[in-house]
This record gives structure tokens, C-alpha cells and sequence, in this order.
């Protein structure tokens, strides 16, 4: 099976009739699909279609309710607290995300959380419908425990994925979206299959030394945060604001999302929308961002660097291509759209 | 002469006159000499009192000038823009968080920026007045230029200090206080001093090669972010919120804290409180605080490793030991408040 290049509205009509055919109304099964369609566009397959399967295996087992309900906990003029009552990640965050700019848009800042929810696929995605929006935005969710604490020898906290961006005029936007540990787990995976060794600092052994063999951390090993304790320090910011603010379960209780297709998620969120127009001009800012960003492009290149890029850069220039051009499936990932059919009496029409 | 300990009250007690005998009022140079002496108690040192000397050195050379006025340049119900008007960076900080701290009391949230000003100490200190007030908080700066952003040879961007503190219960708060590079500029001066060579990852040569040389880094090299590209991503968030939205300057027209003492300080802060009673009942956010802790803190142990700390703890625990046995002083630190008071024509009492 070789690697397969389709339009965006092929690629998300395909998804869509899947997550409808798994039970998902069509007004949800448009916006995950879109939301999954939109991350693989900007090259991070990690968080794209490949997740349809999982989702639509949780959605089969019942672990995930075919339709979101979010039900309001707290409210205020600044605020919005949420229970996700397990529904599918993506759907329940795009909603708590555009709950946070409505908030902002009235009051200058808004602040959701959710709890009870599951993987919400690219954290970025929400900070980027802040920055759509005009605003400045920050999204992010505890995960179960992958991680070690720095001083532990045990997986003892989520990777907790964290992005922002904001606007940034002629440059579209700037955005960060990362997780807290060197490396993902499915970079782990990677180097185990290939056989090759992982790069200083990015797991330990079942006894807490470091490693370079993947296989260490298959038997017991566990990754470790990015940039030592400052990586866990971040860690610990979206643990508290994804799960102790947001009510919901905190390191050892997260579900790990891709276990237990069959259990509610307890997986919080937290969502953050600054409308930057609020404290000057909207043009201002723009203005002011493209010259930050001209001021980063243009600092002198390292030897062999080949261009100097700034936070979102990729995303940006990729989902551009990815819209001329069409999106290219990884084989595996075709094989993953494939088996999702397949659970749902569906035949691959791509 | 060897190392001196003193009292919190002694030591501000001194810091105090002679920041008075620069011109500061009372109020304000009690404040600065608080912050000061407190930072110094967390073991912060890099940010404690070593630096009287050279705010001492701005104030007569007139960078600073001795009053710190505000100017209110936007506001709203959650959000304030300042122009410091070049004051000294730790009175305008302590004021624009205080009024963060307001905004959040009444409205949920507050975002404070502050533009024109200068070296404000340690971020930590400000995020701690959040968390004292019951807040979660987030307090960062830009400054001059100091770290290569990432495929850069060049100091392209400040290694951006960025704080955040939370109340924590019995655990008094958690807090992180980092600066963006690996390690800091004065680390590297310290490791030239001692002839010992930087670990990996530190500073490139002025090639943008990777070197371990300190020497290289006084030879046009530049200080690396940490964890790469993550930390990179966060240095231009502080940059977005501390220099963009601030109105200020933004990276390479941001002063440098330690040069020219007779240029008013161009640094932008900001400073950002979310009253969390707000949304959920305060001694249940408390309490779930204390159970993420106590979870992070029960962590298995690497080997060799004595106790796994949780972000914040050992401030912590330092304010605790300064404040029942006193403040041990570096002989260097000692010297330099002895030109201190030099400058000011005083004389050391401690």
C-alpha cells in the first residue's frame, strides 16, 4: 500500500462517515473530523486522522457517549467550569474553547475548565481558534502517568500537553504546542522498531538510570520531563490548572487515553483566551507581533542551519501546501483509517 | 573575610538605608529591600541582595530615578497596561501585581502589563504574592538579548524569566521560577572562573557549533535555550505577553539590566492572577493542591536520589530556615554590598 495523497474535504468526508456511523450526530462528526483533518494538515500525524480508530473503538465500547454533553459546574464573567461527562475530547474542547473567547470577548479574559473528558487530540487546535479569533490563547490537558517526576525512577505524572499562540498579522499566527516529556511515547515505539538508540535524556530504566535503549523503557522505564526540572515544573502548571481547578482526577486517577476503550475519560482540560484588543489596538499588536517575528527571522543563521523558523512556522506553511497540494497519508496511518471502517461495516473510499 | 549570617531583619534593615541614601523614599525602599531580602531567604541568591549594588549604581547615575511613578495607560475590569516610567523594577512589579491581584479579587482575573522598567528581581516573588493572596499567578519579563533563538548563532532573544505559584495548603505554595536558557549567564562566568567545562547543551561558539568552553561564550558565543525548541517557544511567549502586548519594547530594544546605569530601563513585565475561590470553593482547591503534592512526593525514588522534591519546595523550606536561623551571605555578596555603601557614603553594620 503506497502513500496516499487526498484533498481535505475527501479526507474529512471519510471521517465524518465513520464517526456518524459509530452513533456521533452529524454536526460532531463534522467538527472532529475537521478538527483531525486541520492537525494532519499541518504535519503532525502524531494528533491527526490515525486517532480515528481509537476514537471510534471508544465510541463502539461505549466508553466515549456518542453525543457531548457538557454540563456547566461554575460560571462567572470571567469563568466556565465543565463536566465533559466523558464525551469525545475534541468536541467538548472546541466548545469549552469557543465558551473561553465569548468569555474574553465580554470581559477581556476567559478562563474554561473541563473535567471528565478524554484526549483532545492537538492542543494547539484551540489555541489557534484564540488566535483566529484575534485573541492571545493558551490549552491544556493532564494525561495519565508517563512521565517521571525528576528524582523518581516511576512513571508519576502526565506529559501534559500545553500550546499557545496569538495572531501575528502577515505571519498568520505564532503558535508553541508541545508536551512536557523529551520525547513522546510513540517517538519511543519508533526507535524500538528501527532499532536504533534514543538521545541522552529522554528515558530511564525501571531503576531510574538513564538510558539510551528503548527497550529499557518497555520494561519498566519511564520518559523523562524536557529540559529536566523545568519540564516537570511545567508539568505540574497544566496539572494544576487542567486538574485540580477543573475539579477533576489528578495524576494517578487520569485515564490514560489509550487504554480502556470501554471506561469514561477523566482527562481535564484547561482553556485560557486574552483579547489582546481589549489592551491596544488590534492593528497595534499585529503590527507588533510581525515585527517580533521579522526580528526572529532575521538573526544570523548557525552554520548548516538552513533557515531560522519561528514557533507555528511549520503548521502554518504546512496546512498552506496542505490545502494547494492535498495531504499525503502515512501507509500506517491508511492501515488505521482502514481498520476504523472496518469496525464500522464501512469500506475505505479514499 | 568569610561568610557573614544575619538576620531577615537586620539584613533589610541595611539594605533599606542604603537605598534611602540613594534618594528612595521609605515606603518604597522598604519595599525593594523586602523583596530583596526575602529572595536572598528562599536561597535564590542570583536574585537576592548581591544586586543592591548595582540598583544603587542606576539610581545615582540617574537610570533610575529614586520615586517610581506608574502611568496608566489602558484599563479595563480585568486588565491594566502600566508605563513604569523606568522605576526600579521591583517597586513596579510589586505594585502592577497588586493590582493584578485586585482586578482578580472583583473579576475572576487579572492581566497587568508593564512597560519601560527594569530588572525586577526574582519572577518567583510575584507569583508567591498571588498565591499568598489565594491566587494562582504568573509573572514573567523580557530582557536584553542573551540566548540564540533556535538555528541561530547569535543572541536573538532574552532567556525571558517566567514564574507561577499556587497556594498549596500545608505545603505553603508550589512555585516555578526559571529563566528560559539552560543555564544562566552568570553559571558561565562561574564555570570560567573555575576552569571546569559546561555540560552539553549550554552555549554554542559564535559559529552557533556546540561548545562546552565557557571562554567560547565570552568569544561572541550565546546561550542556548533549554530543551531546544520548547524552551525557545516559551522565551517568545514571555516576549508576546511581557514585550508585545506590553506596548514595550520587544528583544533587541529591550535594555540589558546590567549595562549602562544612566539609560531608563526599556524591560516589559506581566503579571497575571485568577482568584481560584472563584471557581471552586478555596479549601477544596487547597486540599486537592495537598493531594497532587503528597501524590508527587510519595513517587518511587531513583537510586541514589535522597528525596524527590515538588517545584517551589525548597524556597520553601529555605524561608523557613532563614527566617528561624538567619541568612548566611556569600563573601562575594558581603563585598558587594560593601560598595554598596561605598557609593551612597555608608558603611557596612552587618
Amino acid at each position: 500500500m503506497p502513500n496516499l495523497t487526498v484533498t481535505h474535504e475527501q479526507l474529512k468526508a471519510t471521517c465524518k462517515r465513520l464517526f456518524m456511523k459509530a452513533g456521533v450526530p452529524d454536526d460532531e462528526a463534522d467538527l472532529v473530523s475537521e478538527v483531525l483533518v486541520t492537525t494532519e494538515g499541518w504535519g503532525v500525524r502524531s494528533h491527526g486522522v490515525m486517532r480515528v480508530e481509537h476514537y471510534i473503538r471508544c465510541l463502539l465500547a461505549r466508553g466515549i457517549p456518542p453525543k457531548a454533553e457538557l454540563t456547566v459546574e461554575s460560571e462567572g464573567p470571567t469563568w466556565a467550569a465543565f463536566d465533559g461527562n466523558g464525551g469525545l475530547g475534541i468536541v467538548v474542547s472546541h466548545r469549552a474553547t469557543n465558551k473561553a473567547i465569548e468569555l474574553a470577548r465580554a470581559s477581556g479574559i476567559g478562563i474554561v475548565t473541563v473535567n471528565r473528558s478524554n484526549h483532545f487530540g492537538a492542543a494547539g487546535y484551540y489555541s489557534m481558534m484564540c488566535a483566529e479569533a484575534g485573541m492571545f490563547g493558551m490549552s491544556m490537558s493532564n494525561v495519565g502517568k508517563i512521565m517521571a517526576v525528576t528524582g523518581s525512577s516511576a512513571k508519576s505524572i502526565g506529559n501534559n500537553p500545553f500550546a499557545y499562540a496569538a495572531p501575528a498579522g502577515k505571519h498568520k499566527a505564532v503558535m508553541l504546542d508541545i508536551c512536557m516529556s523529551k520525547v513522546a511515547d510513540g517517538k519511543v515505539q519508533i526507535a524500538r522498531d528501527l532499532g536504533v538508540p534514543l538521545s541522552d535524556g529522554c528515558i530511564i530504566d525501571k531503576h531510574g538510570r538513564p538510558s539510551n535503549d528503548p527497550l529499557d523503557y518497555f520494561n519498566g522505564g519511564t520518559l523523562l520531563p524536557f529540559g529536566e526540572y523545568k519540564g516537570y515544573g511545567f508539568a505540574v502548571l497544566v496539572e494544576i490548572l487542567a486538574g485540580v481547578l477543573s475539579g477533576g482526577e489528578i495524576i494517578k486517577n487520569v485515564s490514560a487515553w489509550n487504554k480502556d476503550p470501554n471506561k469514561t475519560g477523566t482527562t481535564g482540560h484547561c482553556f485560557i483566551a486574552m483579547d489582546v484588543s481589549k489592551m491596544m489596538p488590534f492593528m497595534q499588536f499585529e503590527q507588533r507581533m510581525e515585527r517580533m517575528v521579522d526580528e526572529i527571522l532575521s538573526a544570523p543563521k548557525a552554520d548548516d542551519v538552513e533557515r531560522i523558523l519561528y514557533p507555528g512556522q511549520l503548521e502554518m506553511e504546512n496546512a498552506v501546501k496542505s490545502r494547494a497540494s492535498g495531504i499525503t497519508l502515512l501507509e500506517s496511518c491508511v492501515t488505521l483509517l482502514h481498520k476504523a471502517a472496518e469496525l464500522v461495516g464501512d469500506e475505505l473510499d479514499l
